[in-house]
């Protein structure tokens, strides 16, 4: 499943160009991760809760055009990567018009709260990710 | 009329003691006012296209509860005072078990665009504006 | 003492309206209150680390002037309130020109990090914070 | 030459996990690209003024090791390509400890202020940034 994602543009999300700033975009990429993780009944907290952090260790985003304040902006996401100690998600930002404005991916790393090494998944939890995994999503070969 | 805005807390928006940072309430409480204005049927990108600013003059918020990630928010507000050239709005934040757990105001100038000086509101808008008045919405005396 | 902090504005600070955002100046009035402390010899990072949080409890800000993208903006901040529990700092931000920009208070609650509850403050703490203690700084009365 | 610029962490930066949320490095290296283009003479204020833009087309930053709240954070940064009608700047960021704690890069399109069009740079303005190349300061192969 390809997880949809929708924001509206907030006043302080804009900069002096009259667009939303660049680092906006890996905000709602995390916003749109939260929802996708609470689709898969997996909630963010509950991991966190369980002991297993996500932390983000890569990120890149392409720009190829503005999204406007008021915009309705849909993000769909879906999981590109994923084995026993890494994850990786792919996002594509579309404007009302259904034009693509922004891509790019997010990397992350299963990650021990007490220990704060980095740790194997539980496979049941592996699973749940697994009706997300869509190779074939990635934005940036 | 009093609006009703919900959101959905942002990890990027807790700090390091586990909560919603206190400065990101105005910006919540700036996205619960365009989608009053919305619904008022006179967005705020409509207001900037015909000339008028309203920029804030004033803000404050009272902390008694603290907001967590992945919290559904609910944000209340309406016009509490407005005259031809200033404008008034209060803030009830929500969590989901209906807890107040912040209360605020912000100030706003009618200014024109051009002149950026304080102008006199067309007495359309002023109506507009009407249908949301409640000065006993008013959170902090 | 009134203390002094320099802030640079950056571009994400800024929004469509072309000015600093009015939820920025929050945060640099939390950054002027962090050095304050560390001038004071106890840094902010010593105190959660000895069991003893701020949360904020209350913001007001009154904006006069705004401020733009690369301007050398002055934070002056001084303690107006203290008591075993409470603590209240006003500010005054300048720019380069020395006009008044923006002005106002947070106030404080002592807090345990363990408890989540009100305590009150060690005396020693408290000494450190009366050598910033100055009520005609007082911004907002 | 490559730019030096310093930031300390600010306590609005970190996020639930303790540490600074990643949507902040793109936020600082913007920041050490406002200085050092002051270094260079021609401050993006001035840019923009004399009808250049320069909008973000593309970020990717790799996070190795946390920074946290008070850290004095140093962002090294250098042009890495240039031509007469983009840019590319590599940003290392290290803490107190010399310790490289994230690595990244932005690409920028020389644009129109009013065209919104990709435009060829003045050689003067390439000139100034020239004093800045450094290929071999590449974080991101």
């Amino acid at each position: 499943m390809i997880h949809s994602f929708e924001v509206i543009v907030r006043y302080a999300e804009t900069d002096m160009m009259g667009i939303v700033h660049h680092s906006v975009y890996p905000i709602w990429a995390e916003a749109a991760r939260t929802d996708l993780m609470k689709a898969m009944d997996y909630s963010y907290t509950e991991v966190e809760k369980s002991g297993i952090m996500l932390p983000v260790t890569e990120i890149r985003f392409i720009y190829k055009k503005p999204t406007f304040y008021e915009d309705i902006v849909t993000i769909n996401c879906a999981v590109t990567h994923l084995d026993n100690r890494r994850l990786k998600l792919d996002y594509s930002v579309k404007n009302k018009e259904g034009e693509v404005c922004v891509i790019g991916y997010t990397k992350h790393l299963f990650m021990g709260v007490e220990t704060r090494a980095s740790m194997r998944i539980p496979s049941a939890v592996l699973d749940k990710f697994k009706s997300f995994y869509h190779p074939e999503f990635t934005q940036i070969p």
